[in-house]
């Protein structure tokens, strides 16, 4: 089957584009002599996962339940679940406990440790768990300058039916960044953050066997990774217009691109219509940080048109200048670079992995909680 | 099973809210003498459509050939198609049109109309098709002030193979109002456009069977529908926070939220955290042309949380004043009325159906296109 045969709105993964970025990234953590446990949340599927991980290095990072789930059932056996654990959800944490070679749970607040701990204790469990710190994002974690912070790991260090794992951040503040040098500082911070704070434990007497630190755009730019052990990027195996903004990668690195069809022209308007709306592009505003006007995602081949505008089904563009109509006839085909990957290729209940103009495969993600 | 049972996040149905939802539009309708074919793009369940169709109204509009196959084959027989087609989506409108008793399609583009024309005379089907008019919103349909317009209408009325509707358009403009005053303007216009419009195409020559009109906005609040014969709102069955932002119901109408745990506490950044991200509440910003600061939806019984930042699965909560984060202990439970249920809703693999503090039902949507 050719793309042009393929029903719009759809979800295609360029599967050179998608290999490059995989063995790139496994370069890079060999290289500067880290594991790499990628972040699976971007695709959610099996595919995928399978060429990210290697017999060195076969973790891989979630982030819901059901993932895990379904990553257990398609025969991984190492789970990170990054996301800070609720008490609610530790009988399904136990299972997984139980069913895989290593499920690791995180936490950063003292009555979920003493959730865990219990739990644990009445049911028999030894749970793996990293202690979450946040290294400047301000989303989660415990701030490692606080003494208590220090208290909580070595909690986390003495409690029966807990294995403390070590520790585990996320530099979301790197999406922030205006350019590459701007991400190396946040790389930089990241690194020396969750280094230090190692360091400060282990002189409380508590040892780190893990320092993870993660997220795509340092992961491209860290200069090194002294004191980290671990990198959980994630985005990097598709890309997106957010990270050719912030310059965390090239426009051409982009391997998810949204196929749409041009449904309408509307002259008077200098408008076109396509058939991707809010649900084939999600409603990401993008890097809002760098725009001069908001768009929901870059054409391929086409920089000058702007996705101005998103409801439920209806996508439409425009352009500064007169759009050229004939260039573009009504129920031709674009390709649409999305502003966040992972939140559009999770609005697809398949993707299509193409190669040139052929659609070689079709791969089905994971969805729900 | 109790909503304290329910894995988080869940999208929850308050199912005496939808029926009173449903019952209020639908008296609404015959009051009006108007027949009502309720959008189900919103919710996308055979449940809900059930209830909004009458046996003098069958009639039920979606958003996606998926949704038109599983409505057909969930038992509904008249179905209206309120995309523009496309020519690739010709074989799959054929077979409905086949397998429906009603199946409509709508255009706005001479290009479409003849390869509709075409098709139908090589494949010796007859389509039912609407010329979608544009009244105000300037999103998509002809300008009903132009006399290409009407020439459109009139090759429709003449084409074999086609067999005309009449005109339909959605002011979706009526969302950009700031109060209920606002919408009676936008549901007067539209109404209007289109009664003078199938007017002039009377004295064309070209006879509309059907008018019809929708928005939910402008279907609460239109005064009269005068030259109108049919209305289309979909988002009435569950309302959400941009409906009760610019007076279209009262936030007590909503009858769909996100139930969410809180996760955890940060005291010193006057923050907590939610398990519920931009996959559980969509990142539509809301009625941003309202909003003093965009926020993520309303959390139910607590107005002064602000939903200020959203990830994939992480959902931040701050408030002006100082949080009193006994009331939200870690591991409890909020309910937050999303910006846009219809987005919203699309995250959801399944939605529990409750009434007061019970699950009485789940439900699931079709998805993808």
């Amino acid at each position: 089957m050719k793309i042009a045969d393929l029903k719009t709105p759809a979800f295609l993964i360029d599967l050179p584009r998608l290999k490059a970025n995989v063995q790139g990234m496994q370069e890079r953590a060999q290289k500067n002599n880290v594991a790499l446990r990628p972040h699976v949340k971007t695709h959610k599927t099996a595919e995928i996962a399978r060429m990210q991980i290697t017999a060195d290095a076969p973790g891989i990072t979630v982030s819901t339940l059901a993932e895990a789930q379904f990553y257990q059932k398609s025969g991984f056996e190492d789970i990170t679940y990054a996301f800070p654990i609720a008490a609610g959800k530790l009988p399904e944490a136990a299972e997984l406990s139980a069913n895989l070679k290593v499920f690791n749970i995180l936490l950063d607040q003292p009555q979920t440790l003493s959730a865990v701990a219990a739990y644990g204790r009445e049911h028999g469990v030894r749970f793996k768990v990293f202690l979450k710190v946040d290294c400047g994002y301000r989303r989660a974690g415990v701030d490692p300058s606080k003494p208590e912070s220090v208290r909580l790991a070595r909690q986390l260090a003495a409690a029966d039916h807990i294995e403390f794992k070590g520790i585990l951040t996320h530099a979301g503040h790197s999406y922030h960044s205006r350019n590459a040098d701007e991400i190396v500082a946040v790389a930089r911070q990241e690194r020396d953050v969750m280094a230090q704070f190692a360091g400060r434990l282990r002189e409380a007497g508590v040892i780190c066997e893990t320092v993870s630190v993660g997220s795509t755009p340092t992961a491209m730019h860290a200069p090194d990774w002294q004191g980290v052990t671990e990198i959980r990027p994630g985005n990097y195996a598709f890309f997106d217009k957010v990270q050719t903004d912030i310059g965390s990668c090239n426009l051409q690195d982009v391997a998810a691109t949204v196929l749409t069809t041009v449904v309408a022209h509307y002259p008077a308007h200098n408008q076109m219509l396509l058939d991707a709306g809010a649900l084939a592009l999600s409603k990401d505003s993008g890097a809002d940080h760098l725009s001069n006007g908001i768009v929901f995602g870059a054409v391929v081949n086409h920089p000058h048109l702007k996705i101005f505008s998103i409801s439920q089904e209806h996508g439409l563009i425009t352009a500064d200048a007169p759009i050229a109509f004939t260039d573009f006839p009504v129920g031709s085909q674009l390709q649409i670079i999305p502003n966040h990957s992972c939140l559009t290729a999770a609005l697809f209940p398949k993707y299509h992995v193409v190669e040139e103009n052929q659609v070689v495969d079709e791969w089905t993600p994971v969805r729900g909680w």
